[in-house]
């Protein structure tokens, strides 16, 4: 019996219901999704599952293929959406909403980097066969070669983190062609000899993500898989480079998710179960003057970012739609406003989730519970790459006119 | 010789100018506003002159009538876009944001509270005429009482403050009908022998906005002046109550550009004039971390808020659009978002006029650059109402499901 | 085999040491119990096991009689360096600084509430014998009842928590007589067949405090037991209500020793294992300039209410050094100084352990190093009463020199 | 007419008062100057006036030679009483509080570098003639040039400072002997042809400090006057370069003070003069939950920083004790502490000294009320040297045992 079969509240069959045809429909989806991971997220937290069942969810609600073609099935949406996505399936399950969003990062990869004959190719094969993306990239670490074997290049080596890879269909492989610098990317069936995974995330948060090392033993890509390349050499242009920002937005959003879901569960239990202070003259929790400033001031800053989130989403998409002209400049200034708006969806994610205990009492710091999987969620992620970095691109674009400079890290 | 006429950055004549058809080309009109008014904003913060240059100015840019209805020769544009020029002008000089702020909403008190036939007759005449509008209103001071005169209704008593009003055209008066609780508005010449103004507004920041107390003897008003008053009977409607957000939004937006304004003085100032410290090996300021790291942190905080502003203005927007619809629920939800954002633009406008002096150092602090006048200049209006009651205000809602209770001021 | 059996660092044979002497010597013998405790806080954590060999610890040590006269083998010593002892303890494990911290408290019961002669013999026995002190009070919860049953009374009910009276020699019991609001407090065994612990404490931290709920069936104390009874009658005198200032220092001490644990780890994590940013051009961690801020930050912060901790526990030694006369005003004014240090110290540990983890970086939120536990941990204590009418207390002494009105919970 | 006769609470004759003769006494003399200060201190501020009678003020009361010896009608006291004697006249007017503890550091100079002749003939003289310090030092700017000419030395050059120096009996002159590194100080009278003082000090805060430039020419030192010169060789010590955090800690504490004034008046307003919010249902302000939460946050931040300056203070006096033992390593963990204060008195009396104005309310921004004086003052000298480095330097001890270097200037 799988975990999502004893959820408290169970997943409808989406299968006879109509693909959402609309955004305001694919977000009405996304909450179903939602409330069924909320239902049980606190036990599977505490169980640390391999969450096949949570896939299963997300590809019967169609979510996966929110940003493929529609002559496939795709939704045929956009990232502003995808985004907002994210962030509800993270305010159910950070960890899911988590692998969501690198999932549509893979996905998009690609678009990214990719030949028109390979986007075209993958988009139609993922959509139509609902392939969840995992990733072995972390280009951190080089530590996955690649050997050149004339028709084919051969990946061996190890990624300490491989998020989501492990319940994945397809996995994007990422190493260097040994004695160059030259990254190639490459999109592998996930379930092969030649990959093995070490189960080894155990971490404070996000401990759904399936996060952990893996090993790559002699993974046989054909040259033209090699995402991009053209007669065996990569065409760069700018758009390659739109990973950074692009994923930096999807933690933006599975933080700001993460939070909405702490600050409304919150609300929710201080409406019904928290009591008002012994001593205080009030009768209700809710009557509490420090109650009603509290979830204002909280939830005022959540919306904040949140805007912001979606202003920047909005500017991004100008880059999308315009992958062949987008020019370094468009591209670091739109980092600038990502690396602004993931410093201010990292603190304001952590407050929330830490202050709304405030609200809740100190009953609600009974581990059944489970309120601190919030706020260990998002200080888990929030440190994929240190916060200061992100304010010093801001500043040091605003003093010195200068652009981040991509990579492929952060 | 007027303080215009010695401004370092002279007024183009914009007489000759083809008026503004987007949003784009009026934004850029309310920057080259922003720059004249900049050149010597901290000297006439100084001489705290009577702004009737200033008035000029916004008349002569065509800003006045941005709300106008283009047969008329005004701009046809709508709130969102207002607010923007209002942060623009308010990046300039703060006084004269919150002056064409509140002219905005004196222009727009005729939709707010009139009959579809004032409407129509205000707005032309407004249009045609540029009239700049002031206010004495605050109704927080019952102390304006109004005779009924059979044919005409006479306003007598005084206001604490009347905004803008000894520089306006016309003048948009409140009072009370003697013996009831009912508040009648009329638009009236500013200039006429029954007001008389006090000259008495001399506070620490906001020094030119001319918020003095005004008495009032004897204004005469025919009825059918009296704004939404049919057969001398007032006809409430939902739409009558949006006074209070969109005059909060008002304040929000200069907020905001006021710390703009700062934001962007400071990072000026830096580049070109503050030394990097003694001890710290950096050969420019612009390369010490702390600065990198302060003015990255503050640009990401005002992103925010301007980001929410927009979002909040735009869902405005739409109870514009359905005035004889808009229902107390959808007003209430719309005062809660104007309260979060107030409650953000007012925390972050006083953290970034405030430390901004981190990065520009010691000598800034001299009286002749006037760096402290961002800082005078929001925190004496963000005073206008407590912030803590907005905070209550979202809090209520989302604790208690309550609707802030509409009223005439704040 | 114990826990503490299995520890890396093994305590010292302390019963051939001297006792210490000086408020030093206690300081340096609590700092290696903090090393010994410390060494598997992370893995005791987890584990949640019963303290029993934590409390054999804390008395090997010789804490448990720091209090006690020195003629009876104590310590001699006063309320200040108690807080600091248990600021040291709580650094190492958080919850067996809580478990001292009680202890000072229930110990120091008979002085609060009891007579000349009662207070002679509980402290006479309890430091001969080495007692440990656990708690039934929580007099929020009126649901202990007590029957007089002539010589004896008789208490039974049922407490929602009773830290650490499962690991306790002896527990002080609080009820209410039957029918009247007299509150009586009597110091019993804790191994009695009357006391049944339940085991329910399963929070997200201060794990280890067995703050459970406890039964209490016909728990019979003689009348002469009654702490502070004379002829069956209580007389009330003003330093009756030190309680409440007491505890609330002793939740300040062990909350700022625990946000010291947090940051002395971290800085020696950061020193030997975290790497530089991987663009930011530094070879070590501490070279990075946002690491220089952001330890500076947090331990001045610290540094700052630690030093407001010691005043007011120098300001409280001077109250109990006038047992007899303090007045309502002294322990008034008291209280409020004790809330402004409570409300500081819940912020600055909240802030602390939650953003030493920027320091830290992503590798340190593996879950065997249990670096989350200084959050969780203070975030579970810091509820016990609502910070936010600490700061109310002092605000209304501040407005309205409204004294805190004493009672006998928080 | 001199501003201090027109006050409205006049000094009292102080010259037949007895001498404080303990801490409390010469604070209760501080807290009877302070009242003085207060009670014009918005106006003064206004006016700018050079403070003749300030400094007047402070000789009357007897505060200049508190640090004095007894024999010579000296108070005898040590620093952490001058400390807070600064604080307490801060409180009254930042500017003279930063006047007199400037005087109190130029009156140290002697104990820094002198000989113990030197220290002997200064004291004596200083206390015995009451003299008031200036300084014409600043050693950030090399700018005043020494000409050895034998049996004495002549300086000439330019200060961009000079603290109080218009204003003194002597000047405390720096300078570097040409040609070297040598810097030397004197201590010269202020009253003298080849002193002019530029009146240029015109900042938005410590508006009345004189701290303008200084023009020195051709100024005279006999050579044996030359502090800490024994045959024209200066025999180096650590307690030379006490100067830093001797200095800082004033800096600290007429923060602490100006932060304490501001907070203390809006009290004192709040109760007298702040109004309710119109719609909030309470009868007073001290009622409104907002009130209550406001001040009791920033008085428990305040509390814990004055604390920390006190803790602070006194481990500065054991070193001042042992001025010819002082280790490099001692003086440098000291300066780290001092460091740590300096950066939290700078955060928390802006904190205070902006905020404060939520609970004073609009009203309370008129100019005459001068309320924005507080913030401009310790916003004007929290910029001598940028914050950012005292978090760094404590970072950097932690993170790299790296002792601060001594510098002549902060």
């Amino acid at each position: 019996m799988t975990t999502l079969e004893k959820r408290p509240t169970a997943a409808p069959d989406w299968s006879a219901a109509p693909t959402p045809d609309s955004p305001e429909a694919w977000l009405a989806r996304a909450r179903e999704v939602r409330a069924i991971l909320a239902s049980d997220a606190a036990a599977r937290d505490k169980a640390a599952e391999t969450p096949y069942a949570e896939v299963a969810l997300l590809k019967d609600a169609g979510l996966v293929t929110l940003l493929g073609p529609t002559a496939e099935g795709g939704g045929g949406q956009e990232w502003p959406l995808a985004y907002k996505v994210v962030r509800e399936v993270a305010a159910g399950d950070g960890s899911v909403g988590q692998l969501l969003g690198y999932h549509y990062l893979w996905f998009w990869a690609a678009r990214l980097v990719g030949t028109e004959e390979q986007i075209a190719a993958v988009e139609a094969d993922a959509t139509r066969n609902r392939w969840f993306f995992g990733g072995a990239v972390n280009p951190r670490d080089s530590d996955v070669q690649i050997r050149d074997e004339g028709d084919h290049i051969v990946y061996s080596g190890r990624k300490s983190f491989s998020t989501g890879s492990k319940v994945s269909d397809v996995t994007v492989l990422e190493g260097v062609l040994t004695g160059t610098d030259t990254h190639v990317f490459a999109i592998v069936p996930s379930d092969q000899p030649g990959i093995t995974f070490h189960d080894d995330w155990d971490n404070i948060g996000q401990r759904l993500t399936e996060s952990g090392s893996v090993t790559i033993a002699d993974v046989q890509v054909p040259w033209e898989a090699a995402a991009g390349f053209v007669d065996r050499t990569f065409q760069p242009r700018v758009y390659n480079t739109l990973n950074v920002p692009t994923i930096q937005l999807v933690f933006v959003n599975f933080y700001l998710g993460i939070a909405r879901g702490a600050l409304e569960e919150a609300i929710e239990y201080t409406r019904t179960r928290t009591r008002p202070w012994l001593h205080g003259g009030q009768e209700r929790a809710v009557d509490e003057p420090y109650q009603l400033d509290l979830y204002g001031d909280l939830a005022s800053k959540l919306w904040a970012v949140e805007a912001l989130a979606d202003q920047v989403a909005e500017e991004g998409l100008a880059i999308h739609h315009d992958a062949a002209g987008v020019t370094e400049q468009q591209r670091g200034e739109h980092e600038v406003r990502v690396a602004a708006v993931k410093a201010r969806a990292t603190d304001v994610s952590l407050e929330i989730t830490s202050t709304v205990f405030e609200g809740l009492g100190a009953r609600a710091t009974a581990a059944a519970l489970g309120f601190d999987r919030f706020w260990r969620n998002v200080r888990t992620h929030t440190l994929h790459d240190p916060v200061a970095y992100k304010r010093r691109e801001v500043g040091a674009f605003l003093l010195r006119d200068e652009l981040p400079e991509p990579t492929w890290y952060s």
